[in-house]
């Protein structure tokens, strides 16, 4: 904040290490960091997109990223979606919460249904297409998230029951 | 990072504001906080905390606090209701996440069984009391969120159905 160069220590009234500036006090907090995003869905098909950016670039994955300040988890969800695969969608509620803690994250997907299957993928995305099940990439998937959150998609689809999920990823 | 006093510009392949070091090329980003609680019950009673801190110091909330990094959303739950409170408990799974977009925060209370009534509050906490519904210190309740879980909590004990509820308080 003020340039000195920060020491890491427990601040008073707290219990675990920080980085603290010795000069003006600052503390500069660093926790956990939502991402949130969609699965978009159009008849029996998921859209995925393919990664134009590391990490995975080349990976199929769900329109996610980082939730911004000022926006809901919701509207996070559908910029991303607009953003990395320019499709028009309708939020249909969260479907998965999954804690990656390594990664100090949690992923908040939604489903969501397509309006139309005109996509328009922004610079981080190759490509974006619609896949039936059994032409889902599993192998080429970007992240485990994704690939839970689809398993659970055809699972419940399946049954009929589309509950919320929840998991933890290590 | 380096030292050097940030530049607030848009980098590269980015589409908003950040703090930039133009020495180091260092992005400090700023997202959203997760605010991760319970609401602990015992028999027809909940418990809550006299808040020991600013902001609202002196009133009542259910045990919460920032989540951390090495943690899931549960494990932060249990770990606030701890620190905060002194109690044991269960927890019962998501209960309400609201986003609290003015605050840049979303905040995650899980419903929460307590083992016993013995109470050990920290030095975040003044007290820590169960109450009944007609007990409950509505115009003395620290936050929003707060208030809004409790509502959902007496209406679903009511009509004996507890859904994980959404909202957004700005």
């Amino acid at each position: 904040m003020c340039g000195t160069p920060v020491e890491h220590r427990i601040p008073p009234d707290d219990n675990r290490e920080r980085a603290v500036c010795p000069a003006c006090d600052h503390i500069q907090y660093v926790n956990p960091l939502n991402v949130v995003g969609t699965l978009p869905t159009w008849q029996d098909q998921v859209l995925l997109c393919r990664r134009n950016i590391e990490p995975r670039k080349g990976y199929w994955t769900l329109p996610a990223g980082f939730m911004e300040l000022g926006e809901t988890t919701e509207e996070g969800a559908q910029r991303e979606t607009d953003e990395e695969a320019g499709a028009h969608i309708e939020l249909q509620g969260l479907y998965c919460l999954l804690n990656v803690v390594n990664a100090g994250q949690v992923h908040l997907f939604y489903r969501a249904r397509l309006l139309d299957t005109e996509f328009n993928p922004g610079p981080e995305t190759i490509e974006a297409q619609l896949f039936r099940q059994d032409e889902i990439p599993w192998a080429d998937l970007a992240f485990r998230t994704v690939k839970l959150t689809l398993e659970h998609y055809f699972a419940d689809r399946e049954s009929g029951q589309f509950g919320v999920h929840f998991a933890d990823i290590n």
